[in-house]
């Protein structure tokens, strides 16, 4: 680790006149599927996060697709240095492209399920984080992958949060969805929805509150964090009229979490918990399955919410949105999601080095 | 039928200076739990409904628990006509309490779950329905029960919404939630999340789309209704990545239904689909399971959605919260939801008879 910080420190860009890697974490921004609004909303936003200097982006993908969509913008390309591996240098003004697929040619088709597309996008995410793990990165921002195009590809893991906690080597994580102070954590995510209830085990319980607790304290500075469980039933198994799993499953990871001394309470029904505003009393929810957790945290979060891999080693975040093949390539997807993912980033590095 | 109409026609408070029970249909209103807060929104809302003129209220449960909730509520009783069956003559400017407990004493212990509560509760709901289907009453609303109480009590219904639909003999039916033009059905309610796949079979979704679209047209007057469906799992299904029930169960209920005629079209992911505004789309969406359904819809409309049993041959509503044992007896309780569900029973009852 030593000889980490003082390579990075050695490097030119990390004087205090051009803000140091501290202030202006290196971020691996993926460009996600090629043929999606991946490579458009990461353009609209690294041009900001490039003049607000809040970040140092490292775009990773093929500098060819980046092109492509640039064209479709009619916007003009920022100054891009494009490099096949990482430079000992990077000119704070410049955006750095490392063009993974510099030997091939790979021509978006806007909107098109593809093996190939789904192969160069998660080749990028491996890379990235690749260099995340190296130190040569502070942080990972991914830009929506297609399940089916990467399905196609030969990737079998149910999702990207899968996939990049088994590169960094993690069974300990928890996809969380942040906005402002909501925040959401689940205890399962990306798997058919039959498989919830065997998935929802007092040991995945226990993970999901240890993590969430862990990550409030590390990446979000929060000392004491309060963290409320919701059910996986209807009115969280109504005492047991509507399912066991509250009161034999969920219950007894509440109360062994609280003997421990952490602030967690619950099971709560989920239906009525986020309209009634009850989250805003907690820093965080844990949810036990997906839709339990991003139907509501969407309708009240909607293109505000940042999706956060919580208890990996390395700080990864992505836009809460998917590759929007209909309108791929046309100028018209939002960054504001990208924009939020970016700075996230940048928090939790910037919070973890404290 | 023809006679059922004349002798509501004979009734002496039709005449046109109070109003004829088509302009006033009569509500039959169950109290719900004695020890929740059921009494005192009932109370709260039919006195609105009286001076607004709108319904004639019928007050099913006990007298005593009745006026045990208005003395905590330090409000005055309005003149009441207590009967142990339906009177001939119902005055205008009277409340009717039709005491369904008059030979026993139930004094309210506020908070209690207890069997005898919910033993009563569910008394008033049965004889509430009987009067429905025998003509005495236009619509039933019926205040919050609690589910263990019943369940204590020795029902074995997993909910009221079951529990009313077997009352009116009624297998095709659907839970919804409404809120102006927000309208939720479900293809399943109140069972364990375990057994929610094996229930979303392609009958159970044809059932579900078919009785959306009766009750739009007959119960809310439009005539070609647009109906959104969800998926059942993450992304639905992701293209059969995270699940097959949305190629091999609910897509083909949807093609068959659009085969015959109906706009019907999904399966939508969940997550993004209020969030995003969808919603607003269609006159009504049918979510596959009751927190996929209900926690967005509770996020978007808390405290003013009203529950409505579509497909019954009767017109019930009932409000969107529980017994709310912690306040029970305090006259803290909002009576909003229960003023809309009896708006909307006399909005549907209107929308039938013409």
């Amino acid at each position: 680790m030593a000889a980490d910080v003082e390579s990075v420190q050695a490097l030119p860009d990390d004087s205090a006149a051009t803000g140091g890697r501290l202030e202006r974490p290196r971020v691996a921004v993926t460009l996600g599927d090629p043929n999606g609004i991946g490579p458009e909303v990461v353009l609209k936003s690294v041009r900001e996060t490039h003049r607000l200097r809040m970040a140092q982006p490292v775009i990773v993908g093929s500098a060819q697709v980046l092109r492509a969509h640039a064209v479709r913008m009619e916007n003009s390309l920022p100054d891009m240095q494009v490099a096949a591996s990482m430079p000992d240098r990077i000119p704070p003004e410049e955006l750095l492209v490392l063009d993974i697929a510099a030997d091939e040619s790979f021509e978006p088709v806007f909107g098109k399920v593809a093996a190939e597309a789904g192969a160069l996008a998660m080749r990028s995410v491996e890379h990235a984080v690749a260099m995340c793990i190296a130190g040569e990165v502070d942080a990972v921002v991914t830009a929506p992958v297609h399940k089916e195009a990467v399905s196609m590809a030969g990737y079998t893991h149910p999702g990207h949060t899968e996939f990049i906690a088994g590169l960094a080597g993690c069974s300990r994580y928890a996809m969380m969805m942040i906005a402002e102070g909501l925040r959401v954590g689940l205890v399962t995510a990306h798997m058919p929805l039959r498989d919830v209830p065997h998935a929802v085990t007092r040991e995945s319980v226990r993970t999901g509150i240890r993590v969430v607790h862990a990550t409030l304290r590390a990446d979000f500075g929060i000392q004491h964090p309060k963290i409320a469980v919701l059910g996986l039933n209807p009115h969280a198994g109504e005492g047991g009229v509507l399912g066991q799993e509250e009161t034999e499953v969920i219950g007894p990871a509440i109360h062994e979490a609280q003997a421990g001394g952490l602030l967690v309470s619950g099971p709560y029904p989920a239906d009525g918990f986020f309209g009634a505003g009850i989250w805003r009393r907690y820093d965080a929810v844990l949810a036990m399955y997906h839709d339990q957790g991003l139907a509501p945290f969407k309708t009240l979060a909607f293109e505000r919410g940042v999706n956060y891999t919580a208890g990996l080693p390395i700080v990864r975040t992505s836009p809460d949105h998917g590759t929007a093949f209909d309108i791929a390539g046309q100028g018209k997807a939002r960054s504001e999601s990208m924009l939020s993912a970016i700075s996230l980033a940048v928090d939790i590095v910037r919070c973890r080095n404290r």
